[in-house]
């Protein structure tokens, strides 16, 4: 068998059969079990094959004592056994003639003792020698709802066109359910943990030539190769939009990542340069990684940087307003002859027909909302509109439904992008009466944003990116 | 009746008997029944009086057609009467020897007309001449618990030490909401709008010498007295923890902020210079406002800079010492003999020992987490710990539930003060399941986090504010 070049990945997105090594047999609750039950959740199609010493059976699937019992081919295997029989695990996939392994596991290269760095280096060997490409150690691996596969039950089960590629196994998987939620889909996310093997470049250069996927985000502790990773990263940037979230720039960060990836994280100065040459959108936080994708899948790209806010509330228009420009955006004023036209068949005290537009009254006439948005949106004085709330005021679910409804119609008669820019907040009473209504805007494929400063950040990157290439931008 | 001097309010806060002007006969959803609601449901232990020219009966309360048809004396009339009517009620409320109104009503010099002006100058000449004082017009007025005075059915019935002053309403609501189901208390809140007689000055000298009040939070639109307002917040500052946010500080936001309380912003300069004159904690948003109360309130003063990060989850470690040490704090290097000694009652892998101290075992071993905290927080390089997790990886409410328990009997063994620093992130599923389980941090008064960044921010801030006043901080 051939070994893999890092551009053949393919079969590790596709595999055919997949054997999950280590299964624990004896208690359901068991984190090796997550592998199984994301696999019958997502019905993989092709068999799955369990292994344990101890044989038996889990869910009414046979558990093979070793990987050699069991009677067909195994394309790609899940390993969660302890990292000291690893190595020889190694061997078994090389005689059943298994192309890829991923190793879940944590215990190598990652903890600051010989023992583990020895036994990375063992399994390196033996997968290199045997021709197998390894994922991890220390890592989820893949989750390709397009082939079926994936380290979380709960994931979404349709593809969509944003490859992650992630060092970290938690925050992959928290940014999968941060988005889901909000309309993202997935093509590939991998979590590749310590880069034994395969690493940031192998994964970054698959998915750059990728034709399901056109935004690539990166969570970086650390590279394998400068050199190659600067090359592969500029032909990514060339073809698709690239986000990055480096973890690691402080000290005890980069104590961190050494700590959880084994990683050497590079400097500071080192990155910014970088990410400014290649036109990369930098993010510094999995919130800001979340809006940036968010706004890359829904927010259509606006002309320039004049935003009309329209929302309720005068504090919360004084706050947007005061988000919006300290983040690099304009919220110009309304000329008389707007504000003139909106008074004229909306004269209600408390609203307050400027730019932020305080439309309080959408409350109490939700049907002239509508007509608000169209005159505002069709002045050439502005590029995009947000609608805007803050959720954190409402006790109550159906001031909150009414001004969801309102505000959705009136999205259909603007002219111009429009973005949902609420500021959620955390009463628990609320998130559980009022974000479910938020889920409307997502159905509809509106660029919803949990906060003022969120939507602002991320609108400001997509128009810096957009500036530096010229009109590039792709989605 | 001699007029209040604005350090006697206590009439304001403490009324005897109170009027409803302008309540809603026909409408039991009409925004005017919030006034109504909030007294009934905090038993307001004075008469309530309802006035409206129809007359009738709510909630089996007669309504009076006129404010001296009311047989006994009024000391408070919060009004809902709309502008133009507004002047007159004034006169009737001196005819009836009411000593303060609270206009809530907007449409007065905040909207950008000469006719709102007008009406704002009539009103405001109406009352000093009749010795009335005024709160408003245009905003929500006055909660204090202590006197069974709410504009918020929903807000806490306790007391607690902090006074907010906010000249939005709904600032002023959401800021109350936001932290009180984190722990937070209130002595007095109020939302002051168009400030045309009382302002920022007069309640700020009020509260600076409450004794029920020790931290004091201001949001400012716009300032009517700059000179008589530095002095009073430099007095203020000298006596209680004050936290500033001020409102409107682009070119939009100060738009907004003249539309919506008819304030005029000063320059970002002006408030820089007096923030750090005045050794006021300065905040940047609701959020950072809300993360400062928790922290004046629960947070014990660490000694220093120093954090150990305990928690789950190796991409986790990362951002959140990222986060620490970019917003000022420092998450020095354990020494080997600390870690050994985690080590050797805790080998499995998975567990970085280090700091950050990815401690994922709890899940397995939770009772273990008590004696890693005692040894950490031991050691004389770290000044305070904090239990960190990102929920948005917790698809599963019982680990979590788990991991609360083992952090909240661990954090009773710590011997410096432990904050509990979570990133809560928004998938709806999880805020339903997850954030009632936060409650019970909340409940045993530690500082509770919701986010990273936010945590960071304001321990940061406290101790900064700390090292100006030499160790001034009484909370």
């Amino acid at each position: 068998m051939s070994k893999l070049s890092s551009e053949g990945l393919e079969p590790i997105f596709h595999p055919r059969s997949i054997a999950l090594a280590g299964i624990s047999i004896s208690n359901p609750h068991h984190w090796t079990r997550v592998f199984l039950e994301a696999l019958i959740e997502f019905a993989f199609e092709g068999p799955i094959y369990l292994v344990n010493p101890k044989g038996g059976e889990v869910k009414g699937l046979h558990v093979y004592r070793r990987l050699q019992d069991i009677p067909n081919t195994v394309d790609y295997v899940i390993s969660t056994v302890g990292a000291k029989v690893a190595p020889r695990l190694v061997e078994e996939c090389a005689n059943k003639g298994v192309r890829a392994i991923h190793f879940c596991t944590a215990g190598f290269g990652e903890i600051d003792e010989e023992e583990g760095v020895r036994l990375e280096t063992q399994l390196f060997e033996a997968s290199q020698e045997r021709g197998i490409r390894m994922i991890g150690p220390n890592c989820m691996g893949i989750y390709c709802p397009e082939s079926r596969l994936s380290f979380n039950p709960g994931f979404p089960k349709q593809s969509g066109p944003v490859a992650f590629i992630s060092q970290s196994g938690g925050n992959a998987g928290s940014i999968v359910r941060q988005v889901g939620w909000r309309g993202v889909r997935f093509s590939k996310v991998v979590s590749y943990g310590n880069a034994s093997d395969l690493n940031e470049s192998d994964f970054l250069e698959y998915v750059a030539a990728d034709p399901d996927t056109d935004v690539v985000a990166l969570y970086i502790e650390g590279v394998k190769d400068g050199r190659r990773f600067r090359r592969v990263l500029e032909q990514a940037a060339e073809k698709k939009v690239v986000i990055l979230l480096k973890g690691g720039v402080g000290e005890g960060g980069t104590r961190a990542a050494a700590g959880h990836t084994g990683a050497l994280a590079g400097s500071q100065a080192t990155w910014d340069s970088l990410c400014s040459q290649l036109r990369i959108i930098r993010v510094y936080s999995l919130e800001e990684l979340a809006d940036m994708l968010v706004t890359c899948l829904f927010m259509p790209l606006p002309e320039g940087r004049n935003a009309a806010l329209i929302g309720a509330g005068g504090g919360n228009s004084v706050l947007i307003a005061d988000e919006f420009e300290k983040r690099g955006l304009r919220v110009p004023s309304l000329p008389e002859g707007i504000r003139k036209r909106v008074r004229e068949f909306s004269p209600a005290a408390g609203n307050i027909i400027s730019n932020p537009l305080d439309y309080s009254q959408t409350f109490v006439e939700a049907d002239k909302l509508g007509e608000v948005v169209s005159i505002v949106s069709r002045w050439q004085g502005i590029d995009f509109l947000a609608g805007f709330l803050d959720l954190s005021g409402f006790a109550r679910g159906e001031m909150f439904s009414s001004w969801v409804d309102a505000m959705l119609e009136a999205s259909q008669r603007s002219s111009k992008p429009i973005a949902i820019v609420l500021q959620v907040g955390t009463v628990p009473e609320d998130m559980q009466e009022l974000l479910p209504l938020v889920k409307k805007f997502v159905a509809s494929q509106l660029p919803t944003y949990l906060s003022f400063r969120g939507a602002a950040t991320s609108i400001n990157s997509m128009l810096t990116y957009n500036e530096n290439h010229a009109g590039r931008l792709k989605t």
